[in-house]
């Protein structure tokens, strides 16, 4: 099924749909339907299996507008636009990239000069100089003008900033690996193909910390797990984990761990191994922050789609938040704690020397290597404070080191996307979703044969008692069985039980298998046994 | 305990923050750490379990960024406001109904008198006059300066916009009601009293549409709960939803429904009944889309505090959308249908004579009422339409009405704040959340007594069963089994299982209940057995 088939057939059946469509639509905005927020929730759900649950992760849920020093701080401010170029005969605005063929492999230069030959295609005009756009939403907060703020571009800086907190809820241990799940916002210039470049999104982020001379291992189950890589230099290459780490490949072990773990993720929602790869980025395609990044792509009608980046960040974000702030981002690192003389403030003696304004001294040195006769403002006036007021202390202290991060980051809504059309199928009139159970929108479609002699009152039963074991239900009484077979079919609903007299005699149902259509005699019991996952 | 002690505590325990704490904070705005994310999730697991599932709602996941024209036709563009006043000395600003007694009661005319009087609380100034600050956050989308849009200011205009795609959905019957969960944006003057009154929160809304002649019966059994009323006009009373709908102190059955099922969800999770009241609002405290509201209030430390409110929109929002965009929001109205004669072109006979003309014929009289010698323009060119060019035809139709809609909308963050201050307890040394296993934010501590004797690795195993079988389970190895059980108390985990020697030898733990401290020894089979919900 190509791009366009699958945008329709996901409008008729509730899926998604261009948001704001009353109103003509809105480009890069979309609004997930009756269907498409389950299998959303269902991609969040096996998310929070591979990557949250049993690996001890600490989930998070930050706001989703930030101040300004945030973003200068992390370098979304300064580094985060793309080029935009205008007409200067129409004044029509292009992403200047995507003027020019290959230009997602050029730098800014190679645009600018690439495009100094090129036309308007709306009017033919010639094209200003191409600028950077920033691409972040801004708005203000607050009465009057305000304070200005920008929603966030990817949810990670609202783990980065909570770095100090998270800590301290681990009790200061790394690694420490924190996750959230949250609507990012990127104001494309030119947002097309759907829901593969949106200009508000939902990501899927872990942010997996640790000492920068104490790397977690790639576990050994992992090892063995095959994939599909394509590293920025050198060839192509199917391997285990085990051995692209090995090889030096894949240069660090985390980021080794993720890329299996993510293959793992992937292939247990519906994605088949052969369409799915992960290809290095080039250094002039690393956004600002990485220092190695992976994309795990997935083959569709519109060549390869990148639905996952497992970067290698570094210290970049931690050691920018913690100069730009006021907090300590750095940890003690193990082993290199020793003992030191220093010098500190004498309060007693400062209090009776200086009465009020010793709290003002106090405020000037907090920061400061302290040592006799240092020489302090305090108050508009230079005061030396001699050794009578300070006494020596003798302290154990460690050398401070920022973590490392490596970040496995999905984007929820172009994995949507991927699976819907690798597991839309037709078979003449037949039309039905494909997807495993784990991911499929309903478990159950419960269906009285029809809607008297009490059958439906005996539906509504065993439907509250599915919903009730937490299997995901679905009730539809209208129409013959075989149109609510093929409405379930159409939705992806993967079994469907149907109730009819003999199940009020001998209380057995019948129960259909999606895919397979083959249906089976059993009693209420063994059926619901066989739906509850 | 109080709010002080609540936000202190919540903070510790890694339930909530201030978000950008690093930066000094940004008022009106909170991130959610592992405990707190926990929570919130229990809470809308239950919110789904009482508002979607069984009740057959459709969930939608819409955008949160909507463009000028949506919020023009919904009112919020110009309606959606405070009173902002600012002193004319040192240029302050203030929500200016705070600044009255009893500002909340009064209307603006009213605020703006009493005003007169006042002097700026910072300098001793005079005010100026008052006017509207509209509590939206605005934005623009696209390049150059872009389209001014808005941060929806409420999840439920998501819905209203969507109507049309939703009742297709539901193959265009009603009753429909439609679900969402996400976040909403308000600018308000002075946030304060932390979760209470946020810039930034999550809603949990349902909009349930009917036909207005066809409004859906109080169910059976929800006519025996037993609310408490503060009505508008008339005495506070205690009673069922039954006797408060037949006694009209609720005018709708669906308000009254929805006011049963919000009752039973609250005292699900954790809220007692003698705390919780709906009150009904005033006719000047009324949002500008409502016909009738009922504040569901929570009472705390801070006095009552409202957690939901159960509106009748009428069709207000469905007749806004429907003249402001290019859709119909109206549906046929059952038992109106009718046969009428109607003209429509006949295009065969246009074809013929205009040829490639009659394209615009067609469109120009698309939605107009056709008669015979009709006169229409198309290219610009007057032509009339003779009967030769038309035929007559039978057509059945039916009234065409708005349907109504009754919201039941709760904030998450509110709901959240009130139960941990309802369920914090301390006794000595000892602090715990008591909540129902429901809501608490994990089900189970799995602890071996020493990381020794494999006693470790044997938890990891139970500890992977109870995650496989889905019971929210939390892993601790680190310090004495008491003060482990004492930090299971603090984040309110609701058993504690511990594995010791004995475990090896024959299968059984011990598993301690939370809130009574109880100790039991059981195989592990039967711990898991009673610890899964």
């Amino acid at each position: 099924m190509n791009f366009r088939d699958v945008m329709a057939l996901a409008k008729r059946r509730g899926i998604l749909q261009a948001a704001y469509e009353p109103y003509g639509g809105v480009a890069g905005f979309f609004d997930y339907g009756p269907v498409g927020v389950r299998l959303r929730r269902k991609i969040i759900e096996l998310w929070r299996q591979h990557f949250v649950l049993g690996f001890g992760a600490l989930e998070i849920d930050s706001a989703l507008i930030g101040p300004e020093s945030l973003f200068k701080a992390s370098g979304h401010l300064s580094e985060f636009d793309d080029l935009l170029v205008e007409c200067l005969e129409c004044n029509k605005l292009y992403r200047a990239d995507l003027l020019v063929e290959g230009g997602g492999a050029l730098d800014r230069d190679g645009i600018a000069v690439a495009l100094a030959g090129k036309k308007c295609e709306s009017c033919g005009g010639k094209f200003d100089v191409p600028r950077p756009f920033n691409l972040m939403f801004s708005t203000n907060v607050g009465a009057g003008r305000g304070t200005p703020s920008y929603l966030r571009p990817e949810t990670a800086q609202g783990i980065f900033q909570a770095f100090p907190w998270l800590l301290r809820q681990n009790r200061g241990k790394l690694p420490l690996a924190a996750a959230q799940v949250g609507r990012a916002f990127r104001n494309e210039i030119a947002p097309r193909q759907g829901p593969l470049r949106l200009r508000e999104f939902t990501q899927l982020e872990l942010e997996h910390f640790f000492l920068p001379n104490d790397e977690p291992e790639l576990p050994n189950p992992l090892e063995s797990i095959e994939i599909n890589l394509v590293p920025a230099k050198g060839k192509k290459k199917s391997t285990t984990v085990g051995n692209a780490l090995s090889s030096g490949i894949v240069d660090s072990s985390l980021v080794a761990t993720h890329l299996a773990r993510t293959q793992n993720f992937l292939t247990s929602l519906g994605v088949a191994k052969d369409k799915l790869r992960f290809r290095q980025h080039r250094a002039n395609e690393m956004a600002h922050y990485s220092s190695d990044c992976w994309d795990g792509e997935i083959y569709t009608s519109l060549g390869w789609v990148e639905v996952v980046g497992v970067a290698h960040r570094g210290d970049y974000d931690l050691s920018a938040h913690d100069s730009s702030s006021s907090k300590e981002f750095r940890v003690p690192l193990p082993g290199t704690e020793k003992e030191r003389e220093v010098w500190v403030p004498n309060i007693g003696k400062l209090g009776k020397e200086f009465k009020g304004k010793a709290k003002s001294i106090l405020e000037a040195i907090k920061n400061v290597d302290i040592e006799p006769d240092i020489s302090i403002k305090a108050n508009g006036k230079t005061i030396v404070l001699s050794e009578e007021y300070l006494s020596q202390k003798t302290e154990r202290g460690s050398e401070m080191v920022f973590p490392y991060v490596v970040e496995p980051s999905f984007g929820l809504d172009r994995i949507l996307y991927c699976l819907l059309e690798s597991s839309w199928k037709r078979d003449g009139e037949r039309e039905w979703i494909s997807l495993p159970q784990e991911t499929s929108p309903y478990d159950l479609l419960v269906a009285p044969l029809m809607t008297k002699d009490r059958l439906d009152e005996k539906a509504q039963e065993i439907l509250q008692s599915a919903l009730d074991m937490g299997v995901d239900a679905y009730y539809d009484e209208a129409g013959s069985i075989g149109r609510r077979y093929a409405r379930a079919d159409e939705i992806g609903i993967f079994f469907s039980m149907t109730i009819d007299h003999q199940t009020l005699e001998d209380g057995t149902v019948t129960l259909r298998e999606r895919d397979s259509k083959n249906q089976n005699r059993l009693s209420i019991e063994d059926a619901l046994d066989k739906v509850r996952r």
